[in-house]
């Protein structure tokens, strides 16, 4: 599919930006969840069919990796390739919004938050760094 | 509405979360666009009712600002909000990551990213440091 501009933010929204995808991002990093019984479990309640489809969309973009569960050969496992582990950073930043302006916030997130921090900021800086390399000078 | 849960990041998700806000976010940000008639005029071109429907709830949403166009009445001026403001951040995030990944980079948006890098670090990093505070020791 050809993308509908040459804009880096189009390029997200066409690859993540609908309203469930970041979701099982999230519930892969924030829960270790990793299979479609536990991803189905979470508060969202998404729904089997869109669970599916997301999922492989997921895998066809390079997000996630999808491997056979060794001792269930009927539940997949999903775990994030390196292109998913680098949209942390920008769900850093969607976190970070969202516990300023969110009415419901979950007190978990509030605790963890120094800790995502901590590792996360490194991984912010160092993203920007390389990305100033690629720019140039 | 209700939302869905009361994860931070599922909050972004359904206030921004569809594949258009953030387009006109950037469209301010960067293209200092103001009004219907730039807006509908961005290469992704959006329809007009949605780009309508879009306006409404990002104004109601408090994150874009409504004022009448002083030279023209029909033609209102849209511009942010502090709380879209503070969407930058997390946007930041996504460009650096659509510029990592994606395969049609605008070549404008290289050459600005030291710019917005520089402008943005300092952005990020206190967005940090409140949250921090916020979560405690």
């Amino acid at each position: 599919v050809r993308p509908r501009s040459s804009c880096p933010v189009n390029f997200v929204l066409e690859t993540v930006g609908d309203r469930w995808s970041l979701l099982i991002i999230r519930d892969i990093v924030r829960y270790e969840k990793h299979t479609c019984g536990e991803f189905l479990n979470s508060d969202e309640k998404i729904s089997a069919n869109i669970l599916a489809d997301r999922l492989s969309r997921l895998v066809q973009a390079g997000i996630l990796r999808k491997t056979p569960n060794p001792s269930d050969k009927r539940k997949d496992i999903y775990k994030l390739a390196q292109k998913g582990v680098d949209l942390c950073s920008m769900m850093l930043g969607m976190i970070l919004w969202g516990v300023r302006y969110g009415y419901h916030i979950d007190k978990y997130y509030t605790a963890i938050l120094p800790l995502v921090k901590k590792d996360k900021q490194g991984n912010v800086r160092s993203r920007m760094e390389e990305i100033s390399d690629l720019a140039g000078p």
